[in-house]
Order: C-alpha cells, then structure tokens, then sequence
C-alpha cells in the first residue's frame, strides 16, 4: 500500500477533470492502455478510509515515523520566542545598503549558528540608490508644501524614532521638475486608455497615480512611455485607508499621513543589480552603465500621502473623471492639466553599497540535494509584517529543525535557510546569490519555499509551482488554526470559499484555479525574492503567508505595535507559520522520492492554452499558431500521467534509496525543462515559458505569458516564435518525464512506454 | 400595402427570436398554418426598402397626411416659451396642500385653456400631513443640532428664500424618541438580513439608512417590521453627491447640506389618500381611520443631509461595517448601537387637505376614445427638474395641438392633459380621480402617457406596457436630438449600449428586454402618476423623460439656476420632450387601428415565466405549480401572432372607420384582461397579474408579480392561487385577441382560426 499513491492518482483525478483534454490524457493513460489497472486503482482508492498514516512522498513504514518527527517539530516554535525575536528585529530602522541592514544580517547569522546551522553572510556590491533630497511642493494655486513626513503617533514610541529617511521610490531617477498635474488613477495601461479616449495627453505633466492594481514599476514605466515629466504616488484611502477599515492606531488601516514607499525598478524587466543583468554582482563582474540599464526608471517618482495627495487632488481642474477613478478623498476627482502645478526636486545618491545575504545550512546525508527556505531581512522602516514577521517564523522553523538534529535526528537532504537582503529595491540578495549559484542550484535544489509579510492576519495563502501545490495543501492539514479548532487547510479553503478577499495594498497572491471545495494556490507572479529561483533557474517554488487586513504596508506604522494590537496580537499565527515551513522543509528533507505531481501541473497548461485558443478563435493565423501549443499540452498531460502511475507503482515494494534520490533529482529538474534559455521576447533574464509575473501587471502571474502577450499586442510572428519555444519546452519535459517513467518501472514488469512517433 | 403590418411582422419576428416559446408560435402562426404566405411577406419586407412613409396604425395614404401634420407639429414648441413657462412654474415652493400649489394649479388651467383646451379644476380634500416642528439632535456624545437647513447658495436668489418648508418626510407619524444608533446601509431587506448575520438587533433603536435602492417607504416599512424606534434617512455623498461629479453650484450633483424630502407612504401597499383606499376622496366618501389605514408609516422618520448625517456617523462605535456599507464620507464607517444617541422630535400637523387636478380636455370626433398625458404639478420646494420640466414640455405640446386645432386640423380621438396635485406626497392626485372616473376610463380610455422629470439631462428613457414599446420607439425617430444631428432614438440606443447607467437619486425606471441593438423599454414599476391607470385600472401606459445628472432631486437646489446651468442650459431638451409627447399624442389620436402589440407583450410574459420556471426548477411542486402560468403564455403567444396576422391583413383594403374604432378599443382593453379584481395577495388595490412594483423594491418593477413574490417566500399556497390568477388572466386576455381576430377577418376569405381545445 501506498498511500501516496493513492493521493496522486485522486489529484490527477481531479485535475484532469477540469479540463477536457485532461481527461482524454487519462483514457490514453489509465484505460486505454491498462484497462486491466482501472478496478484494482478504485478499490485502492477506497481503502484509504481505513486510516493508515498517508503522508505523499513517505511509504507507509517511513510515514509513521515520518509523522512522530512532525509531531516533535509541531511542538517546537514558541509564541513569546518569535514576539522577542520580531521585537529585536525592529527595533531600528534597517533599509538595504545601510548599516542597520548589516547589523540584523549578523544577528541573524548569529541565531542559525546557535541552532546548529552552518551559516555565513555572503556580501555583493549593487548599484542602490539612497535619497539625499526628496522635495514636492504645489506652486499653483497656491504654494504649499506636499512632502510631509509620517506623523508619529501617541503611545507608539517607534513611531517618534528622529532618525528614519523620507519616503522615496527606489531607483527613482534624480530630477527637478515644474508643471501641471493630470490624475491617471492606478495609472495602468487601462488608466492611458480612458484617457486617450477623453483626449488627454500627458506628456510633459506631472501625472499622479494612485496605488494598487499593479507594481509601481509598471506605473513608472507607462508614465514614461506616456512621455510624463514625474510621477507621483499616492495612497488612496479607498485601497488601504479609513475606507478599508479603522486606522491606525485605531485599527490596522493606513492612516491620511501613512506613506508607501517602495522600489520602482522595472524588475518585469530584469530584477537584481541593474548593473549585472544575469550575471552576479561580485568583485570583478562585468558592469553595464547606468544609461544601458533598461530596468532602470528615467522619470522622477515620489510617494506621498493621502493628506498630501488631497492638497493636489482638491484643486485640480479640468473634467471631473470616470466614476470608477473616484476615490475615497472627501470631494470630486478631477483630471486636472489646468491651473495646478507642482515642483518636484529629487536628488538621490547612487553608488555601489553592500548587500549582506545570510545563508545557513544544516547538512544532510544526501548533500547534494537542497531544500531551500528563504525570506528578506531588509526593510523599508522597521518592517515589522513586511518581512520581520517572516523571518521570526523562519527563526523558530529554523531553531525547531536544529532541536530535532540535537534530539538526535539526521537529515536526509541538505536544508538551506537564507534571509536575504535588496529585496525592497528589487529583489537583489537573491537574484544576484540566485545569477552566483545557478549551475550548482540547476543540479542540486530540489525546491525552494519563500515566505515574506509571512504573518498580517490569519487568512493563509499560498501560490506554487503546480508541482508542489498538493503538497503544501497537504502540509495545511498538518497544522491547527490558532484562532479556531481546525486545521490551517480547513479555515483557509472556507475563506477562500466565503469569496472575501484580502484588501492590502500587496496584491502578490492571484487565485488559482483549483477544483470545487478545494483551497486555491495560486501561481506565482512576482513580488518577492522566488522570482530569481523560480523564473530565471527553473526551481520549484512555494510562497505561503498568513495575510489579512494590513493598510500599513511600507510606511512608518508596520511596526512593533502594528503587529502586537492587529496583525497577530498573540504571536498563534507566527507559531503556526513556522510550523507550516518546518513541515514543508522536513518532508521536502525526507521523503523518498519528491512528491512532484506534473498531472496537475500540465493539465494547468492545458486549461490555459484552451482559454488563449477561445481567445483567438476569430483568428485563423493565431488559432494555427496556437495549435502545436495544444497539442504539446495534451501530450505532457498523457506522459505525466504515466509518471505519476509508473512511480506510484514503485510503492509495493521497499524502493532503493539511491533509485530514489535519482527520480527525487528528476523529477525536481523537469521544471528547468520548460526554461527557454533565450528567455521571453523583449526580457531574456525571465526563462520559464510556462510562468512569469505580467509585462504590465507586475505582481500577477500570466501562464504561457510570451504567448499570452503576442496576443494581447496582436504579434502573430512573436506569438510563433513563443509557441515554438513553449512546445520545446514542453517535449523536453515530457522526455524527462519519460525517462522518470522508465526509470522507475521494474524492468521484470514492463509498463507500457510513451507512445512513439509524437507530434 | 400596408408598411405597419411590415414593422409589426418584423418586431414579432425580433421578439419571437428572443424565446424558444416564441418561435413556436411563429411557427404555428405563419409557417405551420399559412405557409403559402411566407414567400409573400418576405418580398413585402424586402420592398420597405423603397421607402414610402411608413406609420404603426396609418394606412400609406393616412400616413402621408400625419407626416404632414407631424412636420407642423414639430415646428412649434419653442425653447424660449419652455424657459419663460418653467421660470414662473418655479418662481416660489408649491407643495401639495398649500396654496401654492392651488396657484400653480390655477395658472396651468389658464394656460390650457389660453391653448383652446375645455380646462378644469377637480378637488379632492386627502389626509395629508405638514411639518410642524422637525427636531434631530444628538445627545451622546455630546450635544449637537442635526436638523440644519439647507445652506443659501451665492448667485442663486431662489435658494434664499426665508418662506420654505423644514425638509421633512410625509406621512412620518409624529413622535418623540431618544434612543442610541444603528447604521443599515440601505435599510433595505438584505441589508437587515446582514446584519442579523453580524447579530446585531435593532430594537428599540434609531436606525439611519442612505437613499437609494429602492423607495424610502420600504426602508420605513422594514425599519418599523424590525421594530426600530425611529428612522433617519440621509443622502451619502457617493451615491449622488462629491463622488458621484461636481456638487451644486459648481455641478449638477447634490451639496453636502443637501435634503432629499420625500414620501414614505406605503405606497406599495396602495398611493392615493390613505382613508379611501380603492375609493375615490370625493364628498362624503366613506373614510377609514388613521390607524386603520395600512399604507400609513408608524415610526417617526425624518430626512438629514450628507453633513448632518456626518455628525452620526462619524462617531459611531461597534464593529465597522461591511465593505460596501461604506459610503463616501471621510472616514471609517461603523454599525454603532453603543456610544451614539440621537433624540428625534416630530410634530406633524395631519388633517385634510384640498388637492387641486387640472384636467384639460380636446374633444375629438371619436368622443368615447380618450387619448391621456399627464404630469404631476406639486414639488418639494421648486421642483425645477420634478416635475416642472415635464410640466413646461407638456405646456407646449398642449400649445402645439392648439395650434394645429386652430390651423384647420381636427383630432380624431379625445386628448386629455392632466397636471396632478400631491403626487410628491403618494401619487395622490391621480390615484383619487382614476378611482372616481375608472369605469369611463375602462371605457373610453385607450392609453396614458406620463412624463415627471421630464427633463433632468440629455438621456431619453422609457418604460411601457410592452403593447406600446414600439410605438414609442418609433415616435423617438422621428424627433432630433438637440445636442446631435441624430435621433433621438439613435441617441437613446447609443447611450444604453455604452452601458453608462444614471446615477440619479431617482431609478424609477429600470432596463428592460431588448433585442441587440435596440433602445431598450423598461417595464412599469411605480413612483409617479401612470401606476393608478395601469396598475389598478389597466390603462396602456407609457412613462417617458429625458434623464442625465441629476443630485439635487427633491432638494431646494432643484430650482431654475440648476436646469438653467446643468440639466438642460438651452431648453432644447425641453423642446424634444415637448416634440416627442405631441407626436406620441397625434399618432394614439389619429391611428385607424391602434398599434397596441401583443406579440411582444406575450413574448415579455414568456420570458418572465420561463425565468421562474428556471429559478423553481429544483422545487417540482412549484415547477408543477407554474406549468399552466407557461402553457398560458404560449398559448398567448399563438393567439397574439393570429390577432397580429389578422389585423395586419386588413390593410390592403381601405379600412371602416367604424370597425377602426370597434377594433382600437378592443385591444386597448386586452390590458384590463390581465388584472384581477381581488388584486394581488395582500395589497388587492394592485390588480395587474403581470406587472407591479415590487413589494421590496417600490420603484422598481415585478413581472408577474404575485407568482415572483410567492416563490421568493416559498409559500406554495399563493404560489397555487397568483398562478390561477395570472392564467385566468392570459386567457382572457387570449380570447379578447381572438375576437379581435374574428372581428378583423373579412368575412369572405376565413383566415385559419385559433386551435380549439384549449384546456
């Protein structure tokens, strides 16, 4: 018996039947080809009543010891540990390339020495701007300053700290700059749209745009295109302020000073050092100049307030706007370009400054093959959601791990904790240890889980490669709500039912499709450092956090006192995070061979292949095109379902544990085969055909997104070219995926091979 | 031949397609039964193309002289005269009751009969309340007025004017209660239903609810069934103030010191005097007593503006409030019942009032056919927009008719102007002397045509008895709108498909079914003066108006500065208003036989019912329950298509006028089939089984009404016995078309007849 087996095949059940061609890959799969299998699969699939420890990965021998260790680990992570921790962690303001960053990268490497981790700080030299002079001011109608600081508020000391920077927008370029302010909403490519259709034209403006709907580097880049002289950002109470909820210190919502800062560096394009595209920032690396960096903003940008927004805002001339623009400021938006104007100044100090990742590692038996887990240290301010309150979870997974190994147990696999640095500005500890490491990471990672704002609320979320999906659904099982008597997966598929979504000013997550009753993992988009991982190596990644309402999102008040009145007053969802990422690494550690489930994965390709085809039905050039891309998605659906049967059927017998680190590394590497090594059209460094995060969204995640994007720009010979490169991709991992099957199918035995003579 | 039967064939075929029933019948109509006639129609449709004058009713040589007669019509309203006319109809408030409304009514009747109408003034005296004292105040947390007056604007004399009213809602009873607040959103069934899933009770309490929605006497109503202590009712800034465009007297939208006054008479249950329900208030009517009177509200409700109501609101305490409870006030929104209390004082000085009707009557040759338009004359304050702009319009196309008359032409049919009194306060007006004339209206009159805010912007839109959707869509053909070189029928079908809603405080009509393409025709709810005549007499009724921007409604800022800058600044559309009711009134005056169109209205019908049948497919008494409301349909369906054929054919032959006439009234009075003298459950003054106002919606309108509203109370027994009701009523509204059919048929070539043996 093996109850893995028994998952897998109910979740290709599942998965195939949402999709038609799906379920013509089980006919090829199951029936067709071993009629004889079907019965005996049934009445396996109704023993798993009766109750044996199942755990995907483990055989039923492995599971029950398995789950004693689980069980140890689950008791582990301590409440008032990670409360003291996050109370250490922002206790000072510790921005990238400043030397507060660099005092929390040797505490932390500190506390994985004391766990028992091998741990070291490796250092890169980034290009990384700080602000020197950060100016706005209206001039008419009237001259009045709109550059407030953050007010610090009563009862949170934090908050009065003298020595915090101004708000500004990373990589924003330097800039002095006088004229007339246009409103373009979220200022998204919709935003241009509308106002071509109202005849507006914003060259040589100052355009103001509202946050949210997107990354604010998709914002900058369109304000450039729409060739506007500055760009100011600011946040709406509609998104995240009193509209939302209760302000803080009332509440968790942003308050009228609150002010978001964040990077504007065109990551959609390349993320990481914009110097070292592709390549790793260390001593003696090849540098582009500034000027050749195309991730690199060339209008200035400043984030304000909503106070500060409002005294732009209320003056503004010019046709009142769409009524879908209106926010939730106390009068009526207009689109302005008249008689208000605004002087922006921004001088920003650029310059090589150092970067401190931490990387801590516990070797196993197997070393090599890593499990990954990760997270970024550096904050705008304190951080104390976005990302302290992930590493004190990260800390205490970490310090269970190393319990377990002085209680006595051993790991199989070699884990890797690693806290990076640069997130903020653009993801650059990780891209560029990511760019440093690629070839011994392309042969020896085997996953890597990030986490970031790990803990805003109580609502889990999770988004995946699909491979991994049904496991961390599984380890959602494993872990009890605080709030409530259930399990995680339990509260996070009724949230996730209730059809509330989350309003914080992130929007990193997108649903995923997932059957009826299931809890969605959504794919990943970008937004956090399992880009460099995932989209430019071809690593299989999880990203998973606790999220809920959470307003204060980059300003001032993420706080200490944020997170102990509103985000997790009692420190349960910190304990449950570390419980769900020490789970994660222990069976990504010790199962046999690595539950990868490349059924559900292709039959995800195939549903979205389908909806491109019904996109471009009208179109006989691109439906044409579109064909081999359908027919590529069937046929990996087929070959992952012999997979999936071939290595479930492994299980009657004691596998061979070399056999099984050979399938583990595998099945691991079939992900590297859908990257392109030409990368997308337009941005070479994203490789992964099947994923990348939006040309214009940013944060969301398009599936096939070269193609997805020929088509949005109506590019028949693009869409050829990334349809040819999304078939490639998909025969070879379809041959690898045969060559697991044939690895694993007893050669006493033999099972029906692929059927020959593909196209 | 005869270009009517052309139009009429071809709305049946565009209604048809819009139902598998539909189609049916047209194939037992034309194809099954008279299949040698099909080549022969599609050759006629084919030659409409050469273009002789075509009307809906004319014969092509009647129709040359109506065009004629329309193209002189068309030429007389005159902007200048509509300006002078609403600047004295608006030069001092006029409420129903007072003496300015005896005034208004005084010079209307001049006027009409300055035009050569015979004109006169018909009283009723009704129970009808006026404000004697108003007083809202908060008492917790602190001491505040909120009952201020609405501020005087600079430029704007009217709004100085010491002599108005305390804004106030009619038929509130007096009272005198302090007691903490509860927010209900809307105040509307769902919003009580949420809160009962939040647990909060409102008991005892003062509840505050936003306009919109719906009609504030179902916000009165469910306030008093969940036992609330009084009712406030305020206008939030998002749904026709700041956030909705720019706010009076920069804008066409309401200011934050902005009252909606208005009724909450449940008139749902039955409008008109609350002591005569059913009967007419004429001398020595028989009264009920006040307490016996089931439209009469029974807690104390007042109306406050977007300030005001700021003062509540924005310290409420308690739980903040659901997401799209929240309006568009600066800040966060919270259910209360805790800290806020609110003492509300109202003296009501009830008693019976004096209402005046001005009735202005032009015999025609055709004395028994009356041809009727009305608007309303009383307002809250001036009533620029509601209703003097529908006055000023019909004014002129009262004077049109006039002059025709004196140029030589004769009508045809009785046309008969009506200007109500006390609409405002409950349709009161209208609903008394429909009900002392509905026999001689039953009798004589073949349709009403009603316009209330006649001219509030640019927008046309209508709703109907579906037997006249047609002919007012082919009347807005034949009329320019004045911002455009189109029609305004071409500028009604663009503006619905920009799919661009109004935002108006008002929504008494909604989107009806329509083909693609065409301009949409809603169905009759209720909240102005057509109700009486259709819903309880069975008149044809059309409602018709120019619509636009519009925040000021039942405000004091609804006064001639605000048309004169934002609804209508050339009085154009006041012209067009005036132009599309003379035509209107020429082509029911003047028609042979008149285009009533029951294929269509049995189309509406069927859809109607197919909609339930779907909603109750689950439950199969009730879907056994509905089976003969669906079989009534078809069969309706085929008889209307017979009766469509018949009279159609008549036109290739000069048509007796006699016979003209015996024909136009029998299908004018196919609608009284449709009502059922017991009326609906519960509110029998209601007597129309297809249309009513919805129970829970007030302004908008219910098909099938008493079967819709006992499926959505699952009570299988009025299911059972509206279902008897709406079947007995298509049956004989089926045999009346039959007759018309027999009647229509030359006696020397029998058309093939209805099937027998129906059941």
């Amino acid at each position: 018996m093996n109850p893995w087996w028994h998952k897998k095949l109910a979740a290709v059940g599942l998965a195939l039947t949402s999709s038609l061609i799906g379920v013509a890959a089980l006919a090829i799969g199951s029936r067709a080809q071993s009629p004889q299998k079907a019965p005996r699969q049934n009445s396996q699939i109704t023993t798993t009543s009766s109750q044996p420890i199942e755990i995907a990965g483990f055989s039923s021998s492995q599971a029950a010891t398995e789950a004693q260790l689980e069980q140890k680990l689950l008791a582990i992570p301590d409440a008032a540990r990670a409360e003291s921790d996050l109370r250490h962690l922002t206790s000072a303001p510790h921005v990238a390339g400043t030397e507060g960053s660099h005092r929390v990268a040797e505490w932390l490497r500190d506390q994985y020495r004391s766990y028992g981790f091998d741990a070291e700080i490796a250092t890169y030299n980034v290009w990384l701007p700080a602000p020197r002079e950060i100016k706005l001011e209206l001039v008419k109608p009237k001259h009045e300053n709109i550059d407030s600081p953050e007010p610090p508020v009563p009862g949170d000391l934090d908050t009065w700290n003298k020595h915090t920077a101004p708000a500004y927008n990373a990589y924003s370029p330097s800039g002095d700059v006088t004229a007339p302010v246009v409103y373009v909403n979220y200022g998204m490519a919709d935003d241009y749209r509308e106002l071509a259709r109202l005849g507006i034209n914003v060259e040589g403006k100052i355009v103001i745009a509202r946050y949210g709907r997107g990354y604010r580097g998709i914002k900058a880049v369109l304000a450039e295109q729409h060739h506007a002289a500055g760009l100011i950002l600011f946040s709406d109470p509609q998104d995240d302020g009193f509209a939302a909820g209760d302000i803080f210190p009332d509440g968790p919502w942003r308050p009228l000073g609150g002010i978001q800062r964040g990077s504007i560096l065109y990551t959609q394009i390349y993320p990481g050092d914009p110097l070292t595209p592709g390549t790793p920032s260390v001593a003696g690396a090849k540098r582009i100049s500034a000027t050749d960096a195309a991730s690199l903003p060339r209008i200035p940008t400043i984030p304000i307030s909503a106070q500060d927004a409002s005294t732009i805002l209320k003056d503004l001339d010019g046709r009142h706007v769409p009524r879908n623009w209106q926010g939730s400021l106390p009068f009526t938006y207009h689109i302005g370009a008249g008689r208000v104007r605004v002087h922006m100044k921004i001088a920003m100090d650029y310059r090589q400054r150092p970067l401190y990742d931490v990387i801590a590692t516990l070797h196993g038996s197997v070393d090599d093959q890593w499990v990954l887990i990760g997270n970024h240290h550096d904050a705008w301010v304190y951080g104390a959601a976005d990302p302290n309150s992930g590493t004190a979870s990260l800390l205490e997974a970490s310090r269970a791990i190393g319990e377990l190994v002085r209680s006595g147990w051993h790991p199989r696999r070699t884990i890797v904790i690693c806290n990076w640095d640069g997130e903020e500005p653009g993801l650059l500890g990780s891209t560029e240890w990511v760019e440093q490491h690629r070839t011994e990471l392309q042969s020896k990672a085997v996953a890597y889980i990030n986490t970031d704002v790990g803990v805003s609320g109580p609502n889990f979320t999770a988004s995946a490669s699909p491979s991994l999906s049904n496991l961390i659904r599984a380890v959602a099982r494993q872990v009890r709500d605080p709030d409530t008597s259930e399990t995680v997966y339990d509260a996070w598929t009724e949230h996730s039912a209730s059809g509330r979504t989350e309003l914080s000013g992130i929007a990193r997550q997108i649903p995923g499709a997932h059957a009826p009753g299931e809890a969605p993992v959504g794919a990943l988009g970008s937004g956090s450092d399992y880009s460099p991982f995932f989209d430019f190596a071809g690593i299989p990644a999880i990203d998973i956090a606790f999220t809920g309402d959470y307003g204060v999102y980059h300003s001032l008040y993420d706080d200490f006192y944020w997170m102990k009145h509103f985000g997790d007053p009692s420190f349960g969802y910190h304990v449950a995070l570390a419980r769900v990422l020490g789970i994660v690494a222990l069976r990504l550690d010790g199962a046999g061979v690595l539950p990868f489930d490349y059924s559900l994965y292709s039959s995800e390709i195939s549903r979205a292949a389908d909806e491109l085809a019904s996109r471009v039905s009208q179109d006989s050039s691109e439906s044409a095109a579109l064909q081999p891309v359908l027919e590529a998605a069937r046929q990996l659906s087929a070959d992952a379902s012999h997979e999936a049967m071939a290595v479930g059927a492994l299980d009657g017998a004691p596998i061979d544990p070399a056999l099984a680190n050979h399938l583990s590394l595998a099945l691991a590497e079939v992900e590297q085969a859908f990257l392109n090594p030409n990368g997308l059209i337009g941005r070479p460094w994203y490789k992964h055909t099947i994923f990348a995060p939006g040309s214009y969204t940013g944060y969301a995640a398009e599936t096939l997104p070269g193609i997805t994007e020929a088509i949005d720009r109506h590019d028949l010979a693009a869409l050829r070219t990334e349809s040819d490169a999304a078939v490639d991709a998909m025969i070879r991992a379809a041959e690898r995926l045969n060559e697991v099957t044939r690895m694993a199918q007893p050669t006493s035995e033999p099972f029906p091979g692929p059927p020959s003579g593909r196209e």
